[in-house]
């Protein structure tokens, strides 16, 4: 099994081979039966491909039980009609916080079949994560009544850097008790089945473009302002890793040469002025109790001007780093998530002078910034997206 | 005849088209011959394809002329060697600079065969640049014999971002009387040839992984410090465009938030403290006439401290504002071309301090700065390489 990077990596690097071409087509295929039952020309017109590559590849899929025939007539003409055997096939979301997990399950046809979230430890090591997972894992599958058998993969995301030459957890996690460790081949190992392991940043920008509002955009930035910031980048319509893995390091971006140090070892960087950790800090001076991100957004929507301040101070800043990032990749869309997505225009208001100020004209004037619309959620199914980019469909027994 | 983002972007929207994957295949045929004559069998092995595909392509790039074919044996059974007509095709680059014009001709195998840089006024109109153009390719294709039907098309870069929902030349060009200027439209009608225009630093780019020693490099950005700061990027292997043809311009990068005014509208851009623009401001105070950027090299190169110190301050910011390029789109290599590449590690050290001063850890030890081999012929080069990439090669007559 490889990991997420490896494998897009081969089919970019050869997108001609046979394999990484029949995957795609099979994906095509796939996508266009989501919309509902056609005909094998229909699909042939939705997809390009000629009537004898959708023929094969209808037949490899039904073979596989993720399609089911049956004949009709079109124009008065015998045909054959296609459709999804939606819940042959499933794929599992999991969702690696500081603070919590979620797991979801979904078909083939994006519908949610099953989903938990639960607390874990501040601080827990990731034998600790991991043992949870398979216990809420367990336990959905029993309560939904899902075989084991029909899930393609796991596609799991975690809030820090993986180094996909180790394919390890790598130095500046949001979890630092992960740091090092392979998550691949523990959760591989753990639960018997084919995962995908991505940064959650990532998987927020892959659930824009497949589960949310975004599926036309092919260059779209998926940005999490939480206790750290992180971006994961959708480049020509496919995630986008780079050299080792390590991509969308936006929150390390210097907006202040002399600032307060970072827990990445530089100074001023976008995190220590714009993050929560940050807001947090700056608005429980002089209180007992330190308050939580949801304090932040109860105390903006009820107009405190403090609060208000410091929001718009972390939005200017963090569209200060987003004019430099447009400016590099010229994206169509640009997509706020994390913890403060309720926050609306009060965080985007800013977010988007601040890009307006930052980034050359052209780009500014033709960049959109939107809430995510898919909350807390954005990074599990995500992770369910992956899986269904990458596991090798026709080949699932 | 689409522009080049045009043919880009639907050859990777839409990899699995007949078009697209057919004109990829002929290119990795054609890549495998420029190392010398292959068998057929040969050829499948280096390149993947079946044997079938490969003699496919064969016969059509034969009768195109673009390959001829031999028997000969191989493991004593009867096989087909091919060869390359290196100079049955032939492709063009033009590079328009602010003061310089510069034509190449150049084969399939990547031989230069005639080449010219003439002197353009600072200031020019575009028809004077474009005229100046067909002259040089008129006098350089007769003296060296050069049929004009023998040119699969010209690749022309610029110093300026082009907007490729338009073709036009976008405001921030370093040639201001450009902007709002079709310069594809207006190549093809004076040349009656297939043009591919660019921005001249993506061209830089291109050449590295062409030309250049890069081959090997899925992803790269390649800087020219200039009058202007501008980047090249190469990502998964392809030069990269994101939504509307503006990218890399890092030179608008904000270094100092209330630094000079940039030509741009914003404050204290890169280019305000690193271009060569401003390396001469600072090193012509006091004096008579302007120095040049020439008189910069050789001022460095005799070790006199002012130049120096301009070189190290500028290059510490040009590290600086790289540091967030890398820790956004985490690239293996950084070449950094532009006049003043003879310095080599006089400005390549303050780069590299300031890359990893300002990038993630693991980023910054992963990324190679490297100078350009290529010279001042960088973007011309790549004029031509984006030709081989993109012109339709079995349908040249």
């Amino acid at each position: 099994m490889v990991s997420t990077l490896r494998s897009t990596a081969s089919a970019s690097t050869n997108p001609g081979s046979q394999s990484a071409l029949r995957r795609l087509n099979e994906q095509r295929i796939v996508e266009a039966l989501m919309a509902g039952p056609s005909t094998q020309a229909e699909l042939s017109r939705a997809t390009g491909l000629s009537t004898a590559t959708v023929s094969n590849i209808v037949k490899v899929l039904q073979e596989a039980s993720i399609v089911a025939t049956e004949p009709t007539t079109s124009s008065g003409r015998r045909a054959l009609s296609v459709r999804l055997n939606s819940n042959s096939a499933v794929a599992v979301g999991i969702d690696f916080g500081r603070r919590h997990l979620r797991v979801v399950v979904a078909n083939l046809a994006y519908d949610i079949l099953a989903e938990e979230t639960v607390s874990l430890p501040l601080g827990h090591r990731a034998d600790v994560g991991i043992a949870a997972a398979v216990d809420v894992l367990d336990s959905l599958l029993e309560d939904a009544g899902i075989d084991r058998r029909d899930i393609l993969g796991v596609g799991t995301g975690i809030p820090g850097p993986i180094d996909h030459r180790t394919g390890t957890v790598a130095q500046g996690a949001i979890l630092p008790e992960w740091v090092g460790f392979n998550l691949l081949t523990h959760l591989e190992e753990t639960l018997g089945l084919p995962v995908f392991v991505d940064n959650d940043a990532n998987l927020g920008a892959l659930s824009e473009v497949t589960w949310g509002p975004h599926g036309s955009v092919e260059n779209l930035i998926f940005v999490k302002i939480g206790s750290g910031i992180g971006a994961g980048l959708i480049l020509n319509g496919q995630p986008f890793y780079g050299h080792v893995g390590v991509t969308g390091e936006i929150g390390h971006a210097t907006i202040a040469e002399h600032g307060l140090v970072c827990r990445c070892g530089n100074r001023g960087c976008l995190e220590t002025v714009a993050s929560t950790t940050t807001m947090v800090e700056l608005l429980s001076r002089g209180r007992q109790e330190p308050i939580t991100p949801d304090d932040i957004v109860h105390q903006a929507l009820a107009h405190d001007p403090a609060t208000l301040r410091v929001i718009d101070d972390a939005g200017l800043a963090v569209g200060r780093a987003l004019g430099n990032v447009a400016n590099l990749i010229n994206p169509e869309v640009i997509v706020v998530g994390g913890p403060l997505a309720e926050l609306g225009d009060l965080l985007l208001d800013p977010v988007r002078r601040g890009l307006r100020r930052h980034a050359v004209p052209l780009i500014g004037q033709t960049t959109t910034v939107a809430m995510s619309a898919l909350g807390a959620r954005a990074e599990v199914l995500g992770g369910v997206a992956l899986v269904f980019q990458h596991a090798d469909i026709s080949h699932h027994a």
